[in-house]
Order: C-alpha cells, then sequence, then structure tokens
C-alpha cells in the first residue's frame, strides 16, 4: 500500500444564500464532489487517487473550489461539466486545465512575518516522505 | 497573496457508534480539528497554514486521521493532546511526530495497474506548480 497519487479536496462550506462572501455550496459544489467522486471509481481509480470534501478553502469568491495535492493546483469557478476535463487531463494525464487555475499570486495564502516555513527535515521511513 | 504553506486536513467522517471499520469522528476528530484550527490561529498562521475538516480519508482503523500536504504526510490515532506537539514539531519545525506517523507501506493508496501517473508537465504560472 501507498499514499494516494493525487488527493483532491472540494470545498462543501455552506453559509446559505445571499452571503456577502458567497460559498461553494451555493453554487453547487456538492454536486461537483460527487461528479470527482463517481469519475475516478468510474475508471478504477478507487484507492490510486482520492476525492474528498472538505471543509471551507478560503477562495470563497472564487468558488466552486478544488485543490490538487501534492502539486497544490488550484482550480476556482468548477462546475460538474469541468470534472471529466479535470479528471482526463490533470489527474490522468499530469496537464493542469489552465482556464479554470487560480494563478498562485492570487491565492489567499500569505507568507509569514518569519518568511517561509521550514521543509520537511526527514521523512517517516527515513527521507523519503509522502512515497 | 500565494498557497497555504502547510495544509492540514483531518477526518471528520462519522458512521455512527459500533460500526466494524470504525470512524474518526467517532474518536473524537471534531474537537481534533477544532484544535488545530484554534492552535493555529493563536500563533497568528491564518493564511499561512489552513486546517479544514474533510471526508473520510479512508484510513479508518487507524483514526482519528490527519493528512499534512504538501509533503503528503500521515498521522493517525491523533488526540486533542497530540495538536499542539504536531504544530510545533511539525507544521513550524519540519519535523514530523514520528510516534503518530502512517508508515507509507501502510496507508490505504495503491498504484495503478499502469504504475505511476504521469507528474504535473507544467504549472499555472509556467513550471511552478503550488508556488
Amino acid at each position: 500500500m501507498a499514499n494516494f497519487q493525487r488527493h483532491l479536496f472540494v470545498c462543501v462550506n455552506d453559509r446559505g444564500p445571499g452571503h456577502p462572501r458567497g460559498c461553494c455550496a451555493q453554487k453547487g459544489s456538492v454536486d461537483v464532489a460527487v461528479a470527482f467522486k463517481r469519475g475516478i471509481h468510474e475508471r478504477g481509480l478507487k484507492r490510486v487517487v482520492r476525492a474528498n470534501k472538505a471543509g471551507c478553502l478560503d477562495q470563497c469568491e472564487r468558488g466552486t473550489t478544488v485543490v490538487v495535492y501534492p502539486e497544490g493546483i488550484w482550480y476556482g469557478g468548477v462546475s460538474v461539466d469541468d470534472v471529466e476535463e479535470i479528471i482526463e487531463s490533470h489527474v490522468l494525464g499530469g496537464v493542469p486545465v489552465e482556464r479554470l487555475v487560480i494563478p498562485p499570486d492570487e491565492l489567499m495564502g500569505i507568507e509569514s512575518e518569519g518568511g517561509l516555513l521550514p521543509a520537511i527535515q526527514s521523512g517517516p521511513d527515513g527521507g523519503k516522505p509522502g512515497a
């Protein structure tokens, strides 16, 4: 057994209708999560790739938000109609769907005052984190 | 703005009491998620590091399960009492808490019949995925 090769998280945070920041669930993100799970299972990729629902990923204005790890590529405004393209191009082919990618400099993360946090110094099996 | 430097996901899947595989929520994982969020906010790391609740991470027998990306290090059997140590040692210091790490070869992921999926071929800003 091993780590999942790709791990997708779909924001399903729900603030209810009319919230000023908006939220992914009100833009259909639960259906997007279901479509990813179905598409992965239909291809026999259960336990190779995993799609999970997640709490608020903090890119609310961009919803529906999806992040793919370990590469850390973020998608905004994803609809059910985009799911097959993301699976085929990115998950299976390694080519991100550029038109939906949130540019890194527009993500909501920030650097800490002390700069970047240190990288992992050793993995659980002696230097291969995530292997 | 930028990507989060570390992104933690805490499984809060709940199958109810007595399920044969067990589940993280019945082992207190919601409290673990709250403790991570609080510990990160108290240190002024909001938007530097993010902790999210997630659906079933498929390491059910190991619960409470936590995965940290982008490094892809998995923890099992995490309690509220372990949260400060994981934040200080791993999140801030880059040193995983070995006694709680699920060894990669014991994770529930598998390789596909065709082997490893291709790595990302180009990032959204021309070769720096997740920057």
